[in-house]
């Protein structure tokens, strides 16, 4: 193989990985690979480019365990034979790692949030290939959309408040899973929303007591933009 | 609610993304928001905390497109009603995203290719809970460890050698996709495999000419690390 | 129900149908029903609204059993559990009504060949829906397409190829049903096939001498059109 | 090829064709060649000699887009990988030619529903042929076999009792397509049952609101006629 095949892209990065995180931190990946990973934290997120979770919250290695599917969606308990990839996850993080925190953060113009909010619009739309795996995967989304109703608004309004609703659904399917519910009503487990704005960077948390979403870090953000408020 | 709801860590890491990274890219993340995402690069990784794709490859928003599972594992097209989280996320990177590059990376000590190897050992290993969404996620390890055979060896190295294989069935399950196949036989769409050491931070790529993983920028590697190999 | 429910443009249409056709032959649909049908004429058709085998060949009831299908096409024989249309017209017209002929019958401008064409041009093409029928129903074109070739000429006219190959090719998948080839052998049933141009309403059939198509009562058709040649 | 080769009375037809209506609609034909077909409605009709929709519907070229098959059946909604021909012309006549209005017409003595009945009182029967694709498509009878109950008249008006609850089983199939259910809902597609008498040339039509069918252009047809009532 010439390295030419692997991407260019890939592998200067890797480059920079290794003059800078993996020069600093040689003893951390020593450690973590001697003794396993025990992260306090499992993030449930949405796959797309813009919202890397490590990025945002500045961790390093050890930190996050992370699943990454379209539209950071948790589907409802229902043990059978298929492949269940993000409960799967879910499994190892919270019974096997025994992690404290569950996020599920979503983010603003979200593709996956947009298609369904789309088809809904247009019944003509077609699906992005043969197998349909995104039309089926989306249809996770149908009971936060029955929940805000139809849209009275324009069509990326109304998205934006799915996928806001959507992270609430998704919270309540993790108290789907019986121990997820048990581990939490102890106060052993704590589950958490979360949402990423891209454009102006702001991220805004779930507060519980009324459902509503709050900005994290308001002042801070508000500096790091210069004073200005940006949205 | 009271901020310290939201975990403290994951505060304090958006506050230093906030000064730091959000400050210096801040056009970027509004340019990225208006003319929306194209990355080039779907990377298919494990949900490891010790793995996170954007560090090793040192990526910054927009440059890839994340699906993260349990060992790094792609199912063989089987389009019917269930969620497919994964094949949609593929799908959706392949079809609507139009990625040029898809990058299976997977990884040392992984506990998902782990609990397949000690299942195999010890029949009485008790799943990690009720529903066993990592018992019936991790079967998908099975073809690649009919491939390399029984153990020989400590089962430890033939985890080893199971998460290679499984990168190269995780490869051929991609090629399943009839579109990913017809992309690629025009040359339209690379596929590739990658595998991370964590402990002394090497990174092999999968060379197709002959199925072996061969170190990428071995040269970078061994000045990291000070000039003494560490492996 | 008020008939308003029921389309108006049929409703007008039937009563035409009253007025005109079964006032003329009101004796030949009792008798019809009577005596049951014996068409000597098997049509295989596509369902295209401007490709009708009735109004092409004159026919009156009792004349043709027609199937149609996108794309004129007929499947392999393959007895097995599903549900085969189209296989079962031809056992039923076969074996059943003892047709003496069998005509595939063709056209200009198919948008199932057409779609078959720009789906092997274009890999990212959108199926029309969810479960992708015609995607899967179009596959029975690719033994013609792989006959004829990569397209060395402008889409359209490849397309054009491939619906005349195609007819061959329908044929020639007749002749895979055993007691349809027995039946040929002893000249007790006769394959046909035909290809309808729209535009300028030429008819072309199939020399089984020499596999070409060649126009059917040309004299007449230059005498329709004015004598002026249209194409 | 001699042209006798091709079946006398087809080209005969053809003649006629073309001496009357390409003559008369020349410009027409152009026109739906050059702008393609935009037929408002999707005609779902047996393959039966005696009933073919353009002559009781007096429909010209570009009006009606239509599928024939054995007994006019709809199969449920049921993607999967075998060759559906009557589901991808639904796809394709709903999604693609975004057809206002679908047709199922069923008729009087269908040879195809009468198999059916005839098999359930005769366990001896013997079927057509060795693939029996006839005896496997007409199971799609079952359902509404189901729905009448065993018969207690004679077979005959048991058949026709069948044939008129399949429609309305085939009516409640295309409903199974997740689109079709769609577009009804809006309002954008509409779903009829029409019934032909063929001895007496009645047209009858079901009327949803409460599931029977009413003779459609009742006056009209007594005075083709001849004043005569003739059923």
């Amino acid at each position: 193989m010439s390295e030419a095949h692997f991407p260019t892209r890939l592998t200067e990065g890797y480059e920079k990985f290794l003059a800078g995180r993996l020069s600093r931190e040689r003893e951390r990946y020593e450690e973590l690979a001697k003794s396993g990973q025990s992260p306090e934290i499992l993030l449930i997120g949405c796959c797309d480019s813009r919202v890397s979770p490590e990025l945002i919250f500045d961790a390093g290695p050890g930190e996050m365990f992370v699943v990454r599917n379209v539209a950071n969606l948790v589907p409802p308990y229902k043990p059978n034979d298929d492949y269940h990839g993000t409960s799967a996850a879910i499994e190892f993080a919270v019974m096997g790692l025994k992690v404290k925190h569950i996020v599920v953060m979503g983010h603003a113009q979200c593709g996956g949030v947009k298609a369904y909010a789309q088809l809904q619009h247009d019944p003509y739309m077609r699906p992005l290939a043969p197998g349909d795996f995104i039309g089926g995967w989306i249809k996770l989304l149908a009971p936060a959309a029955e929940k805000i109703g139809e849209p009275t608004e324009p069509l990326q309004n109304w998205s934006e408040r799915l996928a806001w609703e959507s992270i609430k659904q998704s919270i309540a399917n993790l108290r789907s899973f019986p121990y997820i519910a048990t581990l939490e009503q102890r106060g052993w487990l704590n589950l958490h929303g979360a949402y990423f704005g891209v454009a102006g960077g702001e991220l805004m948390a779930l507060d519980p007591s009324d459902g509503t979403f709050r900005q994290v870090a308001a002042e801070a953000h508000r500096e790091a933009l210069g004073g200005t408020p940006r949205f």
